[in-house]
């Protein structure tokens, strides 16, 4: 019902700017509301009772594919995208906030669709971050078993203890940056359909632009106004929302948010100087490319700025292991995440302490607390899926005909949510030559990385069918 | 001392071929065994004193480094190697057991330098396997927290109680099997000295050979009998013990083992099918290609019967991706090893159980014992520190202008201790080219990884040096 609703908005944009197809798109909303509104109505005695952790497993996963199968409905009606496989992965690609494309020339596209793409990612990052704690309980389903599943291990710092003032929260930091972001856009020269378009993909840290030339079509006014905004997206909300509350001892008390910072600075001045020395841009030109494109693969956004795989081969490398980073928990960004890696950094750091010390218990310690051995043995055993993951997508993807750069780099970025790969699937391609096959595997992949590989590999375990 | 007898036994064979050079290797000899001689005799009364935990880790480190130094006498001295950088580079790849090599022409190196070049593998994978357990308790210091730092975490299953009686046997395994191997590639009609050269480089998992073209050059049956001994030096040795004794159910009792010979034979068919479909070769070829390189890279040894980088990129992704296996524990093998993939496998597969029970202990089993949680701590610990260090070196590589597989590859290779990477070093070239920053690099990964990551790290934090 979200789904066909936010169809439904889509159709007087359509009928504004004449496309034509406004009628396909109504068609597609009110099949979509049908099924959601008929769903609803037959089961709504059902559902009364109380659902149970392993519920949560099956409603997350498959509501993230239930709805990718009814968002491909506006692309397939109006013909944008008529092939099955191609709207599916496009649809995925849109809730799963990638921003990996098949469409060969986006500005062909109409723009009713080209909106209702970049809701797709919209609603897939405020999937991800609000509606796990605000959507769902409101519905009666107790959503902080949910929340659990989308973010393991990882205790979400609560702003208020009730789950609903929280969720009312997020949900207005998220709306209000978007449409910050779009007032900020239209300032500098953006039509407001690009504006807005740009304001949805932005914060949901997706990525699809309504340019072919990504973000490399606009000034560098506006770069730099998405590159904030990228820098936002992939903040931790809760540190968002202290620092509209002025309280900076707690945004810079944050150890995740100090880390993914430093990390922004450092890596913009390595991309920034290696750029300057390696081309003739100006200096200035060189900074922006460099802090551009680091914030878009960092925070998994996926916009381009540049061909980060054409400057030299030390920079293919950086972009190519940053895909592995990804933005902080708690924000629409994908990947391992910053504070994953944290823990995974100082764990091994202290191995080294605990082997000289073998008696002595050494916990690893976030913002000061002892972060518990259930969880780092959470993260580590999730470091371990994503890797052993991504071998295993990279050997498949090898197998349906990918060369080698381009099964790491369009693997990598599937898995990390993020967009652009390397090689055939570079930062100025798309995804349109890869076989079929591949384009339902990588599908599979942005779902498994969305949704933070437990959620969906649980559904394949023995344990958890057993005894249900 | 050791290091200079050995470069003693290489004079007569110099002598037997009329190198010309035999005097020069004297002369590293006698320069190696004088200050080899010297260093005992001024320090024997101070070492008498039992050595700490801290003083292991440092033996260890700087006994390999000091080795390499030395080690690199024959080489400068005899001219065939004048530059230093890559005679260090040639030697760390020997006593590491790598296999990477500088040498562009190695059919025109004197008998002699190639036969110190590949006992300095020989030596390497004793140092590995034995070294810890019986020549150092002969000094009077306890083995036992040395072995611990080669293999942590990994209690070795003693074959006997007593150190020194498991260090001979494992000292006549590796003997035995060097002799074996010497003798029935001499059945296959190889010279002695290119029987002896290979079977000393197959026991160690080294890979340095006699031949331009390593085992391509050589007959079928040869190429099987190296194969067969690859399988055996990949194999812990206590395995190879109960074999011997015709303990076959200790031998097939052994989870790391089955494992081992599991994914030999699936990766085996997998790339022999591979290799005859996308080329023109014949079935048994192609099986003894897939055979071969399988073992060759799995194992850590590196001799090419093929350039596996020239068939299609699936095979190339597949033996990018071995190079991250490595052998069995308790062998002379490199790499991460088996017994800590299955570990990792096992670990995070019970987190989803885990997941749906918050409350149960849920221990990682190997042969049917739990494995402790301090062992699981130590192996993730390992194995993140593992891919850390390969991002970063490949970042560095890549720095020093490697391209993007080139990379990926001498990194993989060097830390892996394995031999032949993908690109410009990949199996059909050699590591010449490489500048040498990027040498002193790859000798720095070769020894953190032939140590165990850990044993070298550790000297590098501040725990270490505290209250020493």
């Amino acid at each position: 019902m979200i789904c066909g609703g936010f169809m439904l908005f889509c159709v007087p944009f359509s009928v504004f700017y004449q496309d034509n197809d406004w009628q396909y798109i109504l068609l597609a909303a009110g099949i979509t509301l049908g099924v959601g509104f008929t769903g609803w109505w037959t089961t709504k005695n059902i559902v009364n009772k109380e659902l149970k952790k392993r519920d949560g497993y099956l409603i997350v996963t498959f509501g993230w594919i239930i709805m990718s199968l009814f968002g491909t409905l506006p692309y397939i009606l109006t013909g944008e995208i008529p092939n099955f496989t191609n709207a599916f992965f496009e649809t995925v690609s849109g809730f799963t906030t990638t921003g990996a494309s098949v469409i060969t020339d986006i500005e062909s596209v109409s723009k009713g669709i080209l909106l209702w793409r970049s809701i797709t990612q919209w609603i897939g990052g405020l999937g991800f971050v609000v509606l796990a704690v605000a959507i769902l309980p409101i519905l009666g389903i107790g959503g902080m078993q949910l929340f659990t599943a989308e973010s393991p291990g990882l205790s979400p710092d609560k702003l208020k203890p009730r789950i609903k003032d929280t969720a009312k929260r997020l949900w207005f930091i998220y709306l209000g940056l978007t449409f910050a972001e779009t007032i900020f856009l239209m300032f500098g020269g953006m039509t407001f359909f690009d504006a807005f378009n740009h304001g949805l993909t932005t914060m949901a840290t997706g990525g699809f632009s309504t340019k072919n030339a990504s973000a490399a079509e606009f000034t560098p006014y506006i770069q730099y106004v998405i590159a904030l905004f990228m820098f936002f997206a992939g903040t931790n909300f809760a540190v968002i929302y202290y620092l509209g509350k002025r309280k900076f001892n707690k945004v810079w008390g944050n150890e995740e948010f100090r880390f993914y910072s430093l990390t922004v600075v450092i890596l913009t001045t390595l991309v920034g100087v290696s750029i300057y020395y390696v081309t003739d841009y100006s200096f200035e030109k060189s900074f922006r490319d460099g802090l551009f494109q680091v914030l878009s693969i960092l925070t998994t956004t996926g916009y381009v700025s540049a061909d980060y795989t054409a400057w030299t081969p030390f920079l293919t490398i950086i972009f190519f292991l940053l895909m592995f980073i990804g933005g902080s928990t708690g924000s629409t960004a994908g990947g391992v995440k910053i504070l994953r890696h944290i823990i995974l950094f100082k764990n091994s750091s202290l191995e080294l302490k605990r082997q000289l010390h073998p008696s002595a218990v050494i916990p690893v310690r976030i913002n000061g607390k002892a972060v518990s051995p259930d969880t780092v043995y959470n993260i580590l055993a999730f470091f371990v899926l994503f890797l052993s993951i991504f071998a295993l997508g990279t050997i498949a993807m090898a197998l349906i005909g990918l060369d080698f750069m381009t099964a790491l780099g369009a693997v990598a970025t599937s898995l990390g949510n993020i967009g652009p790969g390397l090689g055939n699937v570079g930062p100025v391609d798309n995804f349109a030559m890869i076989p079929s096959a591949g384009k339902w595997l990588l599908s599979l992949l942005m779902i498994l990385g969305r949704l933070e590989l437990f959620t969906v590999l649980m559904l394949f375990t023995a344990y958890f069918w057993r005894r249900f």
